[in-house]
């Protein structure tokens, strides 16, 4: 990837108004720094919600990333703003959770390593230990973390522990366990979940199966934050592949895992370069 | 298209077994005919059901045509067979269904008068005036049947009217109004409908108002063939184009318009050259 | 479409160097104006080419639309800027070249009437009189200007006067003449054509019939500027669709027809609302 | 994968004429034979070739696929046929060539070890070292084979040493070294080659490079056969990916990858499932 050393980027949202562009780029160059790339959205100019994101160079980043700060606080403050800056070469601590199918998570790991996914692998966690011998060939640790109805809520402390201010964001690359509430609760930290298939077709256990019964003529995947509302938050990224009635199950299964890791490397990736932005239930993918 | 004279189309579905096609292909030869195109698939070879579709040409088909159905009606017997043989210059008869959006039913007039489309149409029905001027140019029958609650069953009785004996296929190009039971219990011909979703994802009315609130990155549509459970007959063709937060209810009408008509003329394409079978709720497409 | 009134669309290039988007953003906020929309790119953020996008809005844009382009001006002569301000309701004048094949020609009048295309149509010139009915239910002007080796000087010169002053764009709507670089020169509007393979592969003649040769499993379409380089001036937009061994030349050109009308649209849209620079020999979509 | 004992493929090329399919099904059924699976295709019915693949069932196939061959010996004698019977659970035995990019190799590898890949990998060879653990971490061998102007023959030689009886397939999931006409002469087995552009578009050296400065709007992946003629053997597959003029080469080739990988992966398995047929310098894929 490109050098990155000395680029920051600044994720704003606030209610529509007139001037706000011109307001954040006098108080960026009046900080000395230059506008990279620039992306905007707003719900409704006429009393909607404005979404920002820019990528921006300032020489001495590190030094004089303070002062810019005062300057968007204050900006912050009269168009009540919610935003955040980050320094670009930051790479995100993340976490991956898996259960027995290896595909999302080999995939993930293997972009990482070739250096196409900007991120530090933390952990890997399972319910099972199938994958332990496959991530310790990545130099990654791999918490195996079993779980069962009647352990969930020991299972599900001890991977926040586990978890506790080590991670920026965690991968659900196929792991097959409901997360509760109180875990979504309590992580801290943002959740992306693969489901296998076109939501809100199929939402629920076994898509592939209720793919094949109901005769569609496409598969497909869904990348989305995970939330309470199971297979119900924001979708990141979404993707289809074309089947065909001679698909059994099993083959339909297989078809999917190739749009399945596509589109899981896609949303993490537009994630941890803080492309996306939430607004309720709905994602903003610049 | 290629001259079609002497071709025909044979179609078959059993209980799957040994020497199906042995015995078909043997029948077929004895009768002089030639095997041109052949396609077959069986739910499962122990026990399942076997479907084959086959493209003949017999020499002088019409005059023994009749002998070959003999032999035909024989080996149906002892093999338990459904069985339909058509021939290939017989253009089937269609119906068009329409109420104000234009783009399903230009697509469809336009591809027939190309030559693309080897039916003819039989007339165009409508519930408003909006299309009638259009259609006459294509030198189309277009009846006005205006309908509303109350009329409902009057004005399915006029359709019905209208239709009898005189189409072997109605398409729903955009129709907004819901068939009734009776109405495809009667009407005694295959009804395909182009629903403007990716079924079973948004069901029912407003599919991309229900597609923008969720956020789905992907719209598209389904043809399938109508049945009384509104929505849910099975599905002869989707297909679906990317999207974006960017896009409102409006423009997700927009570029799904592009999709349905693609997906409504594939369909029905496929339906007139018999390479559309039914297995329960699924199809087969050869 | 939406309302667009005291719209309008500001494009700029320039060489890149930092406070660009600060300095256009402060002298829209002096004149009044609020940015709807921004979009920007940059070859390369050290010694390239810099080109923005803004959709603007600014009550009563007529009456102080001069105002601002003053201060657009000024702001240009420091910057080294090239840039343009269109309203957004001044809908640019289109003349549609066409030889015999209808489906482009149709999909684009089809596209207007409906209002999804923010077009005036100004004629339609042909070199062939097969399509002047069609075009004429329009209530669109049609030119015949028949075409020969011989008289290929005189027929350009009464294209160029049926033109002159009188459109903003010219589209290649399957018109099956190559443009002399003489036309090109005087014409003095942008041409789009479309080609009917994906570009660079199978330029020149027959592109359907080269696929089919050389055995590819997809085949393209490409709208692209004209240019004297036949088939060589910048790509607009390019999509494919799949094909199969089963497919012969014919079927080919066939199913090539869905994509060149699709993606010559989608060109033609993005022209008039002007999302298209021009860097060199390729385009910036944004 | 589904059992595939008793499972065979039949392959047959011959002239087209009157009887084929019924021929050859009525020595299937006389042997004993069952057909699951049935796709023909003639490229002219009248004075064309005639391709079939078959996948039939033989209980105790081993034991009677003797009596089967000398069946079908006979008939393709009477029908000028060119055939090929293999069983299907036959594994192909393949040999990986690579250079340093490890997408499509690891891709393979995962795939084969998923068991979605029915072949033994044979043992892998590179130029270079880079991949060693890698494909050691899959039990697979790894030969080492430098090569440089001066060594070419040597180096060729080896492989052809290497590979002597021991495969039925090389495929070059990214082997930068061309092939000398010499070593696929001698090669004696099919080599699946992946090329990084949608051929014929961008053939030779650097295609990321080339499309980038095209400005093209799709970027693609082709896997075909190698022949002597370097990017123009005939096309088993090909995908594209959307890209626009955001991505510098880098990029694309990152995007690409994706494409690659999976496009070769779909020609190896449809090539180890007797899935293609070569007509000429054209593939039938069944």
């Amino acid at each position: 990837m490109r050098p990155v050393t000395d680029l920051a980027r600044l994720l704003i949202s606030c209610p529509d108004r007139h001037g706000i562009v011109a307001a954040v780029s006098t108080t960026l160059a009046a900080a000395g720094a230059n506008i990279v790339q620039s992306d905007q959205y707003s719900t409704d100019p006429e009393g909607g919600r404005f979404f920002l994101r820019m990528e921006i160079h300032l020489e001495e980043l590190a030094a004089r990333r303070e002062a810019l700060e005062v300057g968007l606080a204050r900006l912050a403050e009269s168009f009540d703003m919610t935003w955040r800056l980050t320094a670009a070469d930051a790479r995100k601590r993340v976490a991956l959770f898996v259960s027995r199918q290896d595909h999302c998570l080999l995939d993930l790991l293997w972009r990482w390593r070739r250096g196409e996914l900007p991120i530090h692998v933390a952990c890997v966690i399972s319910n099972h230990l199938d994958l332990e011998q496959e991530v310790r060939a990545f130099d990654v640790p791999y918490h195996h973390v079993p779980i069962s109805p009647e352990t969930k809520t020991q299972a599900e402390a001890r991977e926040l522990e586990l978890l506790a201010g080590r991670v920026d964001l965690v991968v659900l690359a196929r792991y097959m366990q409901v997360l509760s509430q109180d875990f979504l609760d309590r992580v801290g930290v943002p959740v992306i979940n693969i489901h296998h298939s076109f939501l809100p077709a199929f939402a629920g256990g076994s898509p592939y199966g209720q793919a094949h019964e109901r005769g569609v003529k496409l598969i497909g995947a869904t990348a989305h934050y995970a939330t309470a509302d199971l297979d119900d938050g924001p979708i990141i990224e979404q993707d289809v592949s074309r089947v065909t009635h001679r698909h059994d199950t099993r083959e339909l299964a297989s078809i999917g895992r190739d749009v399945e890791r596509v589109v899981l490397a896609r949303a993490v990736r537009w994630h941890v370069d803080d492309c996306v932005l939430q607004d309720g239930n709905r994602t903003i993918v610049f």
